[in-house]
């Protein structure tokens, strides 16, 4: 390259970097975009809640979507689910942001226009769309299915990741009036389903369901569900429609009842490390919601020797703390599971309209969810949040 | 049980503890006992290299062994290797100790004894010890030569356990002149290797065998080995032995030559975790020996997705920082690995007999115990020292 071109390409950077912003550098890749210029009058508006800054408080912001592209499905958006995850992103804890951010990755709405090339869905049908809305497609995890580890690294996070289509710079998620996203990425949501029973499926659902489904158990297994939240309690209605028996430890002790009436075959009220004694090497499998550091190895040695223990929660910094010890003792394989992919999304929320699984929901107004938020910190959900986004 | 007999044993208990000293409490189990009292005359003299208290250091201690019983072995101890856990455990890094104390678990020497049921060895055999000398015999585990997990905890390791058949109450290493061990936890040693190339195989060599040998391995598989000390340098010869392609990884640029010359296929010099990446996703299955806290999610996610990652390195207190956020993306399964049972551990003799695979070591005389302990300390041990216990 030419130092005069260099330059003026560096002086473009630039320029378009003090016009629109800041260049943002976000995400696992860490990849950096200049926000693309403006189109005037060719977006789709969209009017959401949004966080301003890393005090994470979210208040009303009207911003655009791209416009509908030939391969693109528009949803009007009836409601959002309230993940941790979205507190966690706007206030900084995984990572600085880019503010004004509409958070909100359990979306479920009624589809409103379609691209040309779109086959998969028509106006007047309901859709979902969850954790991520595109990857580059070519790849062998895209091919397989498991878009959310695309090798290219070009999965993109529903809400907060660099997005040159966007007029924002970035992806904008679902606390919001409608969104604008590829097909591929949007999930159908059958009628016999309500939608704001279908929208915990996309994020609280899919996360726990992949790695069930992945550790092939049979029926009569015993699996045990630590953590009964948004996440837990979907997972141990799952669990029991899989016709496995589900162990349930949690902390709250009002919640026991709940648990038994979500099928559970034991609820277990861990108010000391030392109940869970009786439960060593006693089952096939388990999944830990925990979003905290706890004492890992303690629940991990529930499960058999050889079995697998799967940690889907992430707590502030990700860090969690494994005493190996218990762990050259227990012979347990620990990993983690990042949501699903696209087909194991439209497997659960087909699975769930089936057989009538549906989450245990509170429906909120757009101007409870700062309130809700704090609930969610402070373990008061019963189990989850849903945003009625007409209320925006 | 009556008021009266409930006082008199809590007496004789008392007694017995102010008597011999106290009563112990060691080990997974949190066992106690009082010491056995003495019958004079009928044990098996010893002398060794004792811890006195915590400080680690090591001196001269002649102590007594149980008599020889009928299903017994007494050898007559050649060669002790020097493992970390020694330090590690005199130090109190795993917990409070019983002094004196003899550590070692890497025994090799020659029968000189056995017992009137013994049929496995005869006078004059070679023979081993590595880390346990006794458990159940009948539980599930020990049934499938699975001793060191014995379902009844009954696993006695080889020293600082407490042991009732033991003059001085706990269970007394290698790092004398002779033991008396149950002859199922001895292990024939061919009379084509030397003693002292046998040691190091049964702590360092069965503990990274074990789990190689679990993984299922193909010929031309790559298999990354992190931590070249005392453990990691025998995992590169007993992988590459076994058809892999080895990766070795080290933060100790001196040992590159050697880890080449033990036949890896690459030395990864890791000054910087930058040096890892270019690894991302490529092995089929990772064992790491590093014994202190380290970027366990760094080096996990040079595994392929699905592959496993095998931790035998156990840090002082044991605990291990897991950056989740590494785990859901790289889908990578961790695990733990404890020796192996006594079956393998003959096995690993056999093979590295039949293959000439022998560790690197470097022989001491005992008065050299203690400034070998700081060189293992300080990573400056090459690679494994092993004691001379003719000269104790
Ligand atoms: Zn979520
Ligand atoms: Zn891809
Ligand atoms: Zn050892
Ligand atoms: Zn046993």
């Amino acid at each position: 390259m030419s130092e005069e071109k260099k330059l003026s390409r560096e002086t473009f950077i630039n320029g378009a970097a003090t016009v629109l912003g800041s260049v943002v550098i976000l995400g696992k890749a860490g990849k950096a975009f200049a926000q693309s210029s403006k189109k005037a009058g060719k977006y789709v508006l969209s009017k959401g809640y949004a966080a301003k800054n890393k005090s994470g408080k979210l208040s009303k912001w009207s911003f655009e979507r791209r416009e509908l592209g030939d391969d693109d499905v528009l949803i009007d958006i009836k409601f959002s689910g309230i993940c941790h995850s979205d507190i966690h992103q706007m206030r900084g804890h995984w990572g600085p942001q880019q503010y004004p951010q509409v958070p909100g990755h359990e979306i479920a709405g009624v589809v409103i226009s379609v691209g040309k090339n779109v086959t998969k869905f028509k106006t007047g049908d309901h859709a979902g769309v969850g954790c991520m809305v595109d990857s580059c497609g070519t790849c062998e995890s895209c091919k397989a299915g498991e878009e959310q580890h695309c090798d290219n690294n070009a999965t993109l996070f529903t809400y907060g990741y660099p997005d040159k289509t966007s007029p924002s710079g970035i992806t904008q998620g679902g606390y919001s009036s409608n969104i604008v996203v590829k097909e591929h990425f949007v999930i159908r949501i059958p009628k016999s389903m309500r939608l704001q029973d279908a929208a915990p499926l996309l994020c609280a659902g899919i996360t726990t369901y992949s790695p069930l489904v992945k550790s092939n158990l049979k029926k009569g297994d015993k699996v045990g569900i630590a953590g009964i939240g948004g996440l837990g309690h979907i997972a141990i209605k799952l669990a029991v429609a899989k016709g496995v028996e589900v162990y349930a430890f949690t902390t709250t002790k009002s919640k026991v009842e709940d648990i038994l009436s979500f099928g559970a075959k034991e609820a277990i009220y861990v108010d000391s490390l030392e109940k869970l004694k009786a439960y060593n090497k006693t089952l096939d499998y388990m999944i830990s919601t925990i979003p905290y550091n706890y004492n890992l190895g303690a629940y991990a040695s529930l499960v058999k020797p050889y079995g697998s223990f799967t940690q889907v929660g992430v707590p502030v910094g990700g860090e969690l703390t494994l005493n190996n010890f218990a762990f050259i003792f227990n012979r347990v394989n620990y990993n983690g599971s990042l949501i699903g992919g696209i087909p194991q999304t439209q497997e659960i929320v087909d699975f769930c309209a089936k057989n009538k699984i549906y989450p245990q929901i509170e429906l909120i107004t757009a101007n409870e969810i700062n309130q809700a938020w704090e609930k969610v910190v402070n373990k008061e959900a019963r189990y989850r949040f849903v945003i009625d986004t007409s209320t925006i």
